[in-house]
This record gives structure tokens, C-alpha cells and sequence, in this order.
């Protein structure tokens, strides 16, 4: 079975709001084992919201509409719906009474367009919708299937995941589509596809990457009767990646960067502090972000200035005049002052020139230094970042992550 | 004119991410005066792709579409626009030897797949994309205007609001729809609305209100034959609404509530240090998202631990016995701490139970307390934050800024 998502709504085609619910139904579906080819938004305007749900029904069994169903004039997706299916809308006098019920029962005032949300196709029954006066509508002919869901996100989420979600089951009958997300970091998009492109011709379960900043994401998916077969077909593609990849995976599914890091600390039995200038509190928030990072995180210092490098890491005035802020050998002295002053086993240190103007000391924007203090070295690093004061930041904070995965993956925990 | 957004890749149509550029495309479009009536989405697929343009350049001037020009496999953003203008790809000779020296200069790996990106219909041109490593495309052909950008979002947003955005500005030659966005915060959504609801029935200029978490945008849009004559309706809206809404409005388009406030605080000639718990950093991540926070900003310490608030912020042992760390008394500490260990002229701490799970010493999730110390004052405020734990830690920042701004306003710049 293939499906097709209509949204509709101009506001939409405005840019005025981001349309969260395709996605949402696009989930639904793929759990259901229900292909989704295409999306389409239109506006609220008629004649290109049938001309939409022709060509969406010439092509798919399924169609889902999302909005357009209220009380108002520019909700025109039950004429829409009407018109592609040939049909004219007629007056449901069992939900009028239902309608007319709602609006006394809340006390709101009854307006006379309220009953367009009374009428539908002939063809088509009513999806309730608990959360709201406009119900939403379920049509079965010749084959196919048109499924329209109200906009407001308390109405649609609720009918999605509900009513809608078991009756596609119901339709499909046991057949899904499932998948695992293998996270990996250090290693580019290309480099990741080239080492893994044999495995990328299989149909199922297929393979396929996905660049973000400083990351590579590998999604496996599979078809099968059921999510435990689904996983069973995973399990030994997962298992080659692996070997291909080692430890460049750091993580599945939704585990972020900084929760592997935060899980690796504490099994390490180690802890960190942090000395952040450039980043200014961004590497914190993202461990701070990881519920449990109390167990591991000891704090950090946001040394945006020479004096409080000076007075709350003990970098050296020496160190400062001769080499400057952004240095390794500053680098070097915030790690090491972090990890004593806020009692870790690890200090990390960012320091840099994140822009947007101008060189600082001769020091060019997009310098940064990286340092990691552990009980037995202290290492910096230095890297030389492209784009705005917000990439470099956000890359400094991601290579500082980065880097302290591959200096944990290198303890030995039994030490 | 008329536009048609095509946004490319599998990931959107099984719902594994939220489609943000389309919107931002659509904005882009309706500022230039274009009229973008319909947008497709289509998975990494060769033939709808093709299907997809060639539908969306029968009944659209311009097309624009999103994504697919990474160099993997399923990459195939290029081959679908020349398949649909009827050409063939050609390698681009000097765009080859740039990308080879982009890669020698960062030392990544090369690998061939990334000729691909330097391929392109002989038709069009390439559009520089500084922060990455495939360009977008620009071709003009037959009447019709087909641009690519790249999908990553620090590759595209800078591409879409500069070089596509003056091109566009450009052939519109004349006709410009020029919006204005008030930024308010301290007042909800419905107090806005109700307060400019007189001001909404107009036409042009037109007044929409849009929620953001703990701020209202108010967008001001005019319709005229240049950005100049637009100004000029925008202008006596703009006074009428601050006579409604005074210091409530913080500022205006992109200046974001952080670069308000560390306006304030150089204005007013004071300076700035922090002590945070709860939010692990967040705040000073977004005061030194500002150029030039370095004037005021004096820095911070992430006080994630007891002993961290002990020994880097001076607060007792006594405070932290008898009423702990989430309690009004540790916030004073903690703010008139960092103020006076960082030099700086204001303290601002936040310590509070972010969750997820459960009470701590019987301070319930979302308990956050924030401090301010100034010179003649020490302040702090209690609030009872719902949501997840990232809802809570935003909020918490949030309310520090919207708190730090109240009483800058009060500060007289010449004491």
C-alpha cells in the first residue's frame, strides 16, 4: 500500500508556521508499513486543493489530508475531498445534533457556519475528535482511501496516534517498516558511504547515510510481519557496520553525542570539569542536558576574560602576555586549572577566536584550541574552523566531544 | 511571478525530520512579493524527482528545491534538474580543482564520489556555498528560474538570506512585500493580541501576533513599490504599537532578547558574571552568542556540584546544610558571589531541579530559583517551570534575561 500526505493551509505556503504534523503522520505510516511517496501542501484555495487530491489519488491508495477542516471560510478540504471523489456534501443531521450539543454543553455562542462541520461526502463516516467541534473524515470507494484530520495540534496528534494509527493497522494487517539509527563522529559523510556503499545496494534492510554538523547518521531499515522480525533482519546488518566502523559508532537511535560521553565517564569511573572562553557555557549545557550528568559533571569556569582565567583557573600572567588567550599553552593551563580547582579526574578546555569581525593578537577567527587534562598527560589540539560566530562554537563544542570519547574509549576502566 | 518550493529526501517522507526550510524558502518568496502556491516533497527517488520538476515548471516561474546535493549515492538533486531541463550533467573543470583544495586544506579524506559535486547542468551556474562543500545551482532556461540549495543548515540558511534572497530581489525588480517583527516579551500571547486587536483589522499594513516560548512577535507587513515606501507605511503602525506596548517591546526583526540585553548593560556602562546550576551554561552560551559580549560579559561558573558553589562562589556550607542548594538563599549567594569573584558590576544566578524524574531534598521538578545582585540590591525570584527537562533549563534561561532587562531599565545610566 502507498500513501500520499496533503497538507493544507496558506499559512503553510507563507512560511508562517512549520508544518510538524506531515511528519508525524509520516511516522504513522511507516510503522504501519505503509509507503509514503510524496507529500504535497496547497493553500486554502479549491480549486488547487482538488487538483492536489486528484493527482494524489491517481497515484496512491491512500490519501491523508491535514487541515482545512473547521468552521470557517477558507476550510475547504471536506469540498475538496467531496469534489475529487466525485460526490456532493450532504448534511449529517445525527452529528448536527452532536454539534449542536457540544456548543451548548461548552456554552459557546452557535454561529451558522458552525454546520459545515456537520457536513461530509455521502460516501465518507465521521472521525470523532475529541478534542475539538470538527470531526474528521473517513472515506473507502473504489479502492481507495481518504483520511482528513483537523490542524490544531491538541486535535490532530490525539486522532493521529489514535483512530487513525488503528485503523491503518487494522488495514495493513501486520506488515512494518522499521528502523535503527547507527550514530557515528569522526569520520565524514563520504568516507562513512565509502566504507559502507556494498551494504547500501540491499533492499532489505537498506542502509542509508545522512550528514549533520560533524556527524553521520546510518539508518537501517527493514519490512517484515512484525518489529521483532524487522529487528532480526537488523541485527546482522548492524553487526558488518560495526566491524566496518568500530568505534566511530558512538551511539543508536536518539543517544546524543553528550549522553555516550556522560555514559563513558561513568563507566569509566571518571569525572570532568570544564574551562570554557570561546563556547561560553555551550559544552555544559549539552552535558547538563543528559539527565544523571550530576553523577560525572563537576561544574566548569566561562573564562571570558584574561582575569578570569587568571583568578578562577590560575592561568599564569606570564602565560597570557607571552602567548596570549587563544594559545595552546593557555589551552593547556585552563584544562589543567579546571581539573584541579573543580576536583576531576578530566579537565577540558576551549579556547579560541570565534569572530565574527576580526583577527584578536594576530590570532585569526575560527582558531580554536582544545585542551583535555586526565591524571597521566594533558593533550591540546588546534583546529582552524570555517563559517559564523555560531559554527565555530557550535564545532568547537562538538570537537571537544569528539575528542573526550576517543581519550575515554582509551581508558582503561578497570584502572 | 510564481513559485514552487520541491523539498528533497527520504528522511522527510518517513517523518525522521522536521521540514524548517521550506518555511524559511516560503518567507523568503512572500518578502520578495512571490507567490509560492504550492510545495511537493519526494524522497531520494530519481523518477519522481523528475516528475516532481517537471509538474512544478509547467505551472510555476521559479522553482525552488531543498536538499540532495551532498555526494552520496542517493544524492540526486543534480541529475533530477538536468533530466527535467533536458540536459546532460558536465563536470564543472574549475569548481573540481576548488573542491580538491578545499579538501587538501582541511585534510579530509578525498574520495571520488565528491567529483559529483562538482557536476552540473551546462546551463546553469554555481551559487557559493561558503559553509560547505556542495554548491547550490542557479539555472535559467526557457523562462523558467530553477534553484538548488543544499539541505545541512548551516549550508543553507546563509545561502537562502544572501545570495538567493538578492537574486531574487533583483528580478522582482519593483514590487516588495516588507515585513517588520516587534519583539515583545513580559506579556502573553492573548494580553498582546488583545492590547494592537484594533490594529489588526488593517489590510496594509497588516499586524499578525506569533507566540515563541515566554516572547510575542508582533509581525508589522507592507505591500509597496519599494522597501523605502513600505518603511514609510510601517512607521507610524510601529509608534502606535509602542504607545500600546512601551518597554514590552525588546526589539526589532532578528535582534534577539541576549544582544538587548547586553546593549543594556554597555549602555548603561554596568557589567555582567554568572553563577548557573540548573541550566549547566545555557545562559552564557546565549550572552556570548552576541559579537562584542566581551565588553560586558566577564564570565561564569557552572556551579553543577556543592563543593563548586563552596569553593568557586563563596556560598556557606551553613546555606547549604539548612536549606540547600535549590533554595532562595543559595541563589542570593551564588549571585552576590559570581559578582564579586568575577569583578563584575551584576550577578545573576540560577539554581533550581530541572528533573526529569523526581523531588530532590524535596524540591519538586521545575522549582528554579533566579538571583540578581546589583551594587545597592541583592533580588531573587521563584518560579514553578512546567514541561521536560530542556523546557525547564530554556525557561529558566529565558526568565533570567526577561528579569536581567526589567531591571536594566531601571539602572540610570548616568549614576
Amino acid at each position: 500500500m502507498t500513501a500520499e500526505i496533503v497538507s493544507v493551509g496558506t499559512e503553510l505556503l507563507l512560511g508562517q508556521i512549520v508544518d510538524t504534523h506531515a511528519p508525524t503522520m509520516a511516522r504513522i505510516l511507516a510503522d504501519c508499513g505503509i509507503g509514503c511517496r510524496r507529500r504535497q501542501t496547497v493553500g486554502d484555495n479549491l480549486d488547487r486543493l482538488v487538483e492536489a487530491l486528484d493527482v494524489a489519488l491517481a497515484r496512491a491508495d491512500l490519501v491523508v489530508t491535514i487541515g482545512g477542516l473547521g468552521p470557517t471560510q477558507d476550510d475547504l478540504t471536506r469540498e475538496g475531498i467531496a469534489a475529487a471523489l466525485g460526490e456532493d456534501l450532504a448534511l449529517d443531521p445525527d452529528y448536527e445534533k452532536t454539534l449542536r450539543e457540544i456548543f451548548a454543553l461548552r456554552r459557546f455562542t452557535w454561529v451558522e457556519s458552525n454546520i459545515r462541520q456537520a457536513m461530509r461526502p455521502p460516501s465518507g463516516r465521521f472521525l470523532e475528535n475529541p478534542n475539538g467541534t470538527a470531526p474528521g473524515l473517513l472515506c473507502e470507494k473504489g479502492g481507495k482511501i481518504v483520511i482528513a484530520l483537523p490542524g490544531p495540534r491538541n486535535e490532530f496528534n490525539p486522532m493521529a496516534e489514535g483512530v487513525v494509527r488503528e485503523y491503518l493497522e487494522r488495514v495493513q494487517g501486520g506488515k512494518v517498516i522499521h528502523s535503527r539509527t547507527l550514530r557515528v563522529c569522526g569520520l565524514g559523510e563520504s568516507l562513512v558511504e565509502e566504507k559502507v556503499r556494498h551494504l547500501m545496494q540491499g533492499d532489505n534492510p537498506s542502509v542509508a547515510p545522512y550528514a549533520h554538523p560533524a556527524e553521520v547518521h546510518l539508518r537501517l531499515t527493514a519490512s517484515a510481519g512484525s518489529v521483532a522480525e524487522a529487528e532480526k533482519l537488523l541485527d546482522p546488518m548492524e553487526a558488518q557496520i560495526r566491524q566496518l566502523l568500530g568505534n566511530a559508532i558512538y551511539g543508536i537511535n536518539d543517544q546524543t553525542l553528550e549522553s555516550a560521553v556522560i555514559d563513558q565517564l561513568r563507566e569509566a569511573n571518571q569525572s570532568i570539569s570544564l574551562a570554557e572562553s570561546l563556547t561560553g557555557g555551550w559544552l555544559g549545557m549539552r552535558l547538563t542536558s543528559v539527565p544523571g550528568a550530576s553523577d560525572v559533571f563537576r561544574g566548569g569556569v566561562i573564562s571570558y576574560t584574561s582575569d578570569a582565567k587568571k583568578e578562577l583557573l590560575g592561568v599564569s600572567e606570564e602565560t597570557l602576555r607571552q602567548f596570549g588567550p587563544v594559545s595552546e599553552v593557555c589551552a593547556r593551563e585552563m584544562a589543567i586549572g579546571c581539573r584541579e580547582r573543580l576536583d576531576a579526574t578530566i579537565g577540558v578546555s576551549l579556547t579560541g577566536n570565534a569572530g565574527p569581525t576580526s583577527d584578536t593578537d594576530g590570532k585569526p577567527v575560527g582558531l580554536v584550541f582544545l585542551g583535555i587534562a586526565q591524571p597521566n598527560q594533558v593533550q591540546v589540539w588546534d583546529y582552524r574552523f570555517r563559517g559564523s560566530r555560531e559554527d565555530i562554537r557550535q564545532r568547537s563544542t562538538q570537537i571537544a566531544l569528539v575528542k573526550l570519547r576517543e581519550c575515554l574509549l582509551e581508558v582503561d576502566p578497570t584502572s
